[in-house]
């Protein structure tokens, strides 16, 4: 097994609380407590100190495993509580000597996975009856502030000295990162000018102005501290609606971690340093994985939890394969199955399972990697939740062969459920222009149960069980659209026959990976979030990329920047020019 | 008078049709044509020179004049065609070689202009009854085509030749600058894997396919070129229902350049080189100004030109002043006269000024300057149109004076018309969180014709024409809102006595010049736009995010990146890793 990477290794995104070092997950009925306590001596790289709190993307591996594990394991729980060990300290953001050690596409990827981490914790409260209190009894400085920004309540302590602060403009010459800003005036909606003020003064805002000015939802004194947190917490609690459960333990995912990829049971990423290229399979489900979604091990959970972590090995340890060709392997028919028994399971479990699907479509919309859909063989499965891999993909090429077995499948899956950052579902986003396209697609895809087309080979047992159900008929029933029908739909961007097919992939892969990278983002970023613009697509496509642009500039990480400079006895020396 | 720079000097943005150097500007009847006709020896600055219609500060200072012009001086023009003197070219872009000799901060300022030109265009088809036709006899390329997209329609011709083109990722390695991707995917809405495919083809896409994939609207052949031009151009004109005019000749300027400022009728810019803080003022109109919407000296109309070019000398000619206090000075009953009278004068000339006031305002907002608005005297007059400038800042500091003469007040002005970028009035983005505030302020300073306040001192002319208009009447009723009160109503940022004001004040001053300049333009867009994205904001804020970002990398202008090798042998090499 490998382990945290020093540098440039390979990065392991699952964890265990057994094995958290930075905080402590406590559970006592609907309430749950996360303790940040930040152990300095095991930061993710070597070479600085995780002191007072700071946090670098160890921390936040754990974190989101934690949020992750509350949802999954602990459907008990309806809120959330973050606190800090230290007294006077919640929490003072990422670790600033750490930022000033990483290279600039670390910097951008730990900034992107801290704000997935605090979305998915928004998420958990929107739709799965997770609520959030942070509770601040200390200095709340930067990413600290960012994580009580991103709960549904928050607390600071009325004791004349803690504050919260965005110290990260005037201290460090650039801006919170984690989606700070337009939390500030587009969700907790403080007036603009005061949040001017409140992002440039270095010490923060502290007790009754900061509630004034809706900085935080209670100020609370050290005597009557404890009793607050518990009764905002079960107040919180108390309103949840959604319920989760039944609770499974979370399995491990087993990664086998090669010099040029990793392989886990579904899912697959290999890489071509020379070429710069590399693919990422994802293996629909076996016959014999066809279960109950009462256990962690069925393919809709695994499969999607193993493409997460690829998705993220992928950003932070390949930083220079920038083209990945995406295929699938499988039986559509299995994966229409899955998608349609989970669609019809009721148990708040199952809904958990494909609210984790959405969240790893949508980090794979994020990934600013090119990546090409390729359906060139009978055995992929760009079905239901697989197809939607080839919907988010900038382009997806089919080969159009002789007897019309390459083809894709629609299921419940495409029909809505699984949005995008911007609120669209990914056929919405592609037909734009023209949601009768879209619908089109999906009355062409639909299973037709008047007219099955034979048996799905699963084993007796479960053949017995699920012969009448009305996924399994559906299932049954799917009418594959081929390769040159569904370029014609507008699902394929390219589809040809085999004569021109290989040359025209090969030539296309190679094209892509000798584009510049910056370019690629930046155009990737604007033609894959089309229409309308979310909380989520402010903070990934405006302040994420305002943020890109000034780690660049010598005014923050150039040898006199701000960020170079932090803690230094040198004052940093500024370029003035406004642009 | 001042000429186009050579370099750094200052920048004139006025121009006439008589003095153009590049556009041909004709009217017949209901139609005009504008035909690009770029001087390649007639650079914004030496050093390059422009080949084959490629554009740069100069061309398109003379665009914007030219549909300006168009507004104002031809009513009854419905719609524009572009066209081009070149027989096989219509236009090839942004000039490449200007890009590579410019600085970091004026190639981001101009792309920011010669974005408000496009959206501008947009502006007066969708709000002016004037329509856009680009007939595209020719290559059409990078910025050329950027023109294109805003218009209304775009015909291409069908040579087997001639194509539209997005080169910039595959050729420089940047985005297209002018809002491009935006507009290919959410304005036309291509499908988004086409649009890649568009824009990673340097040589572009042509005839039929182009139409099939919604980049052009016609393609045409030559021999029915010009018949096809004339149709579609009169039926995009028939289609007008909005009016313009009575017609009117704007008059010059007459701004007054100084080394350290320059000074218009109403309007005046003093910079501070040391401090590197500017201070703009803006006069009300005089007693004598109070004219009828039928002429264009009306204050009105014109301390918005003046303003208007004073913020883009201010963008392009002091890059390094970051810090600007905004001042108002005059009778705050005459603006609101003004502002009463216009929003009541039913002509078209009356509405133009108010649209050009609302894009002056968004052009204020769009400057990526520190503004704090200043009322500290009794002359000032942060009324109506003015108070927009007020609220639009990112602070507004008002010192409270004894005998409350020091106030602002509302008017038509700040009651919707004048929108953001976001489509949020400046009141509507200040209370954000609580639209109710908006009202309350609206209603508090809604003048009371009942208990009118005073007459206002004006030529007895005017006085005997006004006295029983209800403007007037509405004028004259005006209470200001004091400071104090100001400052509870979350108009006024800070408010305090002349004890604390001026240390207070200098100190905000100070402390804001001395901040990463980078920083504080990331954070204030942030914080300036919040609420509802539009096309607009998703080009200013996302768009122009990437762009800034992708400017800076080594990939583009390095000493191997493609903008800087562009024409030269040498390939250019690129740092892969992905971000």
């Amino acid at each position: 097994m490998d382990k945290p990477s020093a540098d440039g290794g390979p990065t392991r995104f699952e964890t265990h609380p057994s094995r958290y070092k930075h905080w402590k997950l406590a559970v006592t009925g609907e309430l749950a407590t996360l303790t940040m306590a930040v152990d300095d001596e095991h930061p993710h790289k070597p070479g600085y100190e995780l002191k007072l709190n700071s946090y670098d993307l160890s921390v936040d591996i754990e974190l989101a495993d934690a949020i992750l594990r509350l949802r999954f394991e602990h459907p008990e729980v309806k809120c959330v509580v973050f606190t800090a060990e230290l007294d006077r300290v919640f929490c003072s953001g990422a670790n600033i000597y750490m930022l000033g050690l990483s290279t600039h596409s670390f910097k951008v990827n730990f900034c992107k996975f801290t704000n997935e981490t605090r979305i998915y914790l928004e998420d958990a409260s929107a739709n799965s009856g997770l609520a959030s209190l942070c509770a601040c009894k200390g200095t709340t400085a930067g990413g600290g502030y960012e994580l009580a920004l991103a709960c549904d309540e928050t607390m600071l302590v009325d004791d004349g000295n803690s504050a919260v602060s965005f110290p990260e403009t005037p201290l460090l010459a650039v801006l919170p990162g984690t989606g700070g800003l337009t939390r500030l005036v587009d969700k907790r909606k403080v007036r603009r000018d005061r949040a001017d003020v409140f992002c440039t003064t270095a010490e923060g805002i502290k007790g009754k102005r900061a509630k004034e000015w809706g900085l935080v939802d209670h100020v609370v004194s050290r005597s009557s501290w404890d009793a607050t947190v518990t009764e905002r917490a079960k107040s919180l609690s108390a309103k949840q609606t959604v319920t989760r459960g039944p609770a499974v333990e979370l399995p491990a995912l087993s990664a086998k971690v090669e010099a040029n990829g990793v392989k886990y049971r579904y899912v697959e990423l290999q890489v071509d340093r020379t070429a710069r290229t590399g693919e990422l399979t994802v293996r629909g489900p076996e016959a014999s994985d066809v279960l109950d979604f009462t256990t962690p091990e069925t393919w809709s959970l695994h499969a999607f939890r193993e493409l997460d972590e690829a998705l993220l090995r992928l950003r932070f340890d390949f930083p220079e394969i920038g083209m990945i060709a995406v295929r699938t392997v499988g039986d559509p028919k299995l994966v229409v199955l899955h998608d349609e028994l989970l669609a019809t399971t009721t148990t708040g479990f199952a809904r958990e399972i494909r609210l984790l699907q959405r969240r790893v479509l949508k980090r794979f919309d994020n990934t600013a990697r090119s990546f090409y859909a390729v359906a060139d063989s009978a055995q992929s499965c760009f079905a239901g939740s697989l197809l939607e891999l080839a919907l988010g993909a900038d382009r997806f090429y089919m080969l159009i062969d002789g007897d019309q077995k390459i083809g894709v499948a629609t299921s419940v899956a495409n029909a809505g459920f699984n949005v995008m950052s911007s609120g669209l579902s990914r056929l919405g986003a592609r037909f734009y222009g023209d949601p009768e396209l879209a619908t089109a697609v999906l009355q062409r895809g639909a299973p037709k149960p008047k007219s099955p087309r034979g048996a799905i080979a699963l084993p007796p047992e479960r053949a017995k069980l699920l012969a009448e159900h009305p996924a399994y008929k559906l299932a049954m029933s799917i009418e594959m659209i081929p390769s040159e029908e569904a370029e014609k739909l507008g699902i394929a961007t390219i589809a040809a026959d085999d004569i021109d097919f290989g040359d025209e992939l090969r030539i296309a892969l190679e094209e892509r990976a000798s584009l510049s990278p910056d370019a690629l983002t930046g155009m990737e970023q604007s033609l894959r979030f089309v229409g309308p613009e979310t909380l989520e697509t402010k903070i990934f496509g405006r302040l994420s990329a305002w943020q890109n642009w000034i780690f660049t500039r010598p005014n923050s990480t150039g040898e006199h920047g701000a960020l170079t400079l932090y803690g230094k006895p040198e004052r940093p020396q500024f370029g003035w020019k406004r642009t």
